[in-house]
């Protein structure tokens, strides 16, 4: 089957491209009215996770509204602790919870290491669905959690402020929180090369909490396992590249050493400009991003102002792909995110020359 | 009254020291029993605030259990707007609220301009108890709320995670963010002066919030109206300079234009190393920091280490004040600061020469 548009592949690979590609973090999210109803109907988040044929709905439904340039398959970061025993659950309004946080270094020993392409099958099968499904007409993105910040919800139990519980880990145990991280990186390297081997064409890694983490606990704690996991991932698939994106939120002082990674792309918050991360490591990787997700709250002339500012940012050339710097939230009006669309369509042809 | 110990000043100013000088943020806090007492014996943190004795009792505590290098006035960033008529009030376990938030363009347009030196005339009384009482042993610093993180309050009506009403009020009508942003600082600017006046010996900006805006939005909006209050500043006081701290979290992009604002000294956040931080903007301004706050939930062993870590990083030579990155947590044990304390008092002779 041809991908009838590559538009992302090749941007992340910075191979020229005839517009900028555009794709949005939480795509399939509360925003969008029939997300809301999908999900009611699921019952629960979890059922609507581990239920292959909702999951695909879900990812579909912004495709069908908006001209987005590739597919994310709808999961949660948190799988992967789930079936490592920690058992995931959410309450209304608070976040993810586990059951069974690690408690103590013997929680630390005794976690498995799951047969993720049996355990998480449910993923497996939802990614072979959007793949049908899609048809080929735009790439489907695969993801996972990295170890860090899948490791600050085990040990924390949930969503956390401080971090005091993961923090006191790894400054007064390094060496048990390196067995964590370790057992965690194992894990996320097969999940994602089941995710790959089963359709994904580009994976993400979210690193949603390294920015808690001190400029030198960052490396030693979050970005070597990001690191590990990318030098252990299939990077060939189908017959073509498939490209690794990393996103580590609020580690804008860490780009040269992210860049230096293995991946082939940035995932950028909107606290730096394009132009600056351009700047600090050339043509070394993609950079992928990165509008400040509350532009989209005003109205539909500035979002565009703000699009063509962002491009701007970026400039001429090869290897960007437009996006949010951080997931889309449920306030936004869904014909905003239209006129991002269109601003990024309409405008972002300037910046390329035809191929 | 000559200063005894005046090494908190020269360093800010980057003049020689014998040690480097350590005071904490948020030193008066709930992690000191002490301070709990007065506290609950204050009936509310309002109280305990306006009432220039306790606020005098509660900023001395830390003083009398470490061997601190500064005082910082008691008081909460959120004094402005509550004399602009917003209305500050505490709910237990909630953060700050205003009882009358802005929800219109009607309300900047008739916020007053509050003449500080009286409505906030419980702030000066403070400055000039604590004075008194210091009795010349370590300098006292005063301090203030950021125009753009008060107006976030303000505009919110609270703290917020993504500051949705505030980013719409700048992104949608920047004029009328202006207009507030303008109104803050000319404010700021007479309260910093107004305790600089009452006998604050150096004052600290802190820019909580600005991480949360883009590059572009935090030049605009938020550094501008600090860099406005500094050139507005009193800065000799007493027969000697008055220097000015910004503390701006999450915001280590904007380094190089943070030290181009006529500040003297930079407060940094731990999640870049202070030889970086040294690195890029060379010897403008001093640093203060940046010890990651989770450290101190660890063993006064790790403490130690981690202090000799932040002092290699900064490295020999002038302008740098030793701190947390952040403001001490609830959680810590006091005894944890000792050994943070003593580390630093211990280990930082041999990064200066004798003078």
């Amino acid at each position: 089957m041809k991908l009838k548009n590559d538009l992302l592949l090749r941007a992340l690979m910075r191979e020229p491209v005839e517009r900028t590609p555009v794709w949005i973090m939480r795509q399939a999210g509360r925003y969008l009215p029939e997300y809301l109803k999908t999900r009611s109907e699921a019952g629960s988040f979890m059922n609507l996770c581990q239920t292959p044929e909702l999951a695909c709905e879900v990812t579909l439904q912004p495709l069908r509204r908006f001209r987005l340039d590739a597919a994310i398959v709808f999961s949660d970061i948190l799988t992967i602790p789930d079936v490592m025993g920690l058992k995931l659950y959410f309450v209304s309004g608070e976040g993810p919870k586990f059951e069974n946080p690690i408690r103590s270094a013997g929680d630390i020993e005794n976690l498995p290491s799951p047969d993720v392409s049996e355990s998480l099958g449910y993923v497996m099968d939802a990614v072979s669905l959007v793949r049908r499904e899609l048809n080929g007409e735009v790439p489907l993105i695969g993801f996972s959690g990295s170890p860090w910040t899948l490791a600050t919800y085990m040990i924390e139990g949930g969503s956390s402020k401080t971090f005091s519980k993961a923090k006191t880990l790894i400054y007064q145990e390094p060496g048990l929180a390196h067995s964590l991280l370790g057992k965690l990186a194992d894990t996320v390297t097969d999940y994602l090369n089941a995710q790959i081997e089963s359709g994904a064409q580009a994976v993400q890694i979210f690193d949603t909490w390294g920015g808690a983490l001190s400029s030198q606990a960052y490396q030693e704690f979050s970005l070597r396992y990001m690191a590990r996991i990318v030098s252990g991932l299939t990077r060939e698939h189908e017959g073509r590249p498939v490209p690794v994106i990393l996103f580590s939120k609020g580690c804008n002082t860490q780009l040269e050493a992210l860049a230096d990674s293995g991946c082939d792309a940035l995932g950028l918050d909107w606290t730096i400009s394009l132009s600056e991360a351009r700047n600090r490591i050339g043509e070394r990787v993609a950079l992928q991003g990165n509008l400040d997700p509350a532009v989209l709250l005003a109205d539909p002339e500035v979002i565009r102002k703000h699009v063509s500012l962002t491009l701007d940012s970026f400039g001429d050339g090869n290897g960007h792909v437009f996006n949010l710097g951080h997931g889309i939230t449920p306030d936004v009006n869904p014909d905003h995110l239209s006129a991002l669309i269109n601003a990024v369509g309409e405008l972002s042809p300037a910046f390329h020359q035809a191929p």
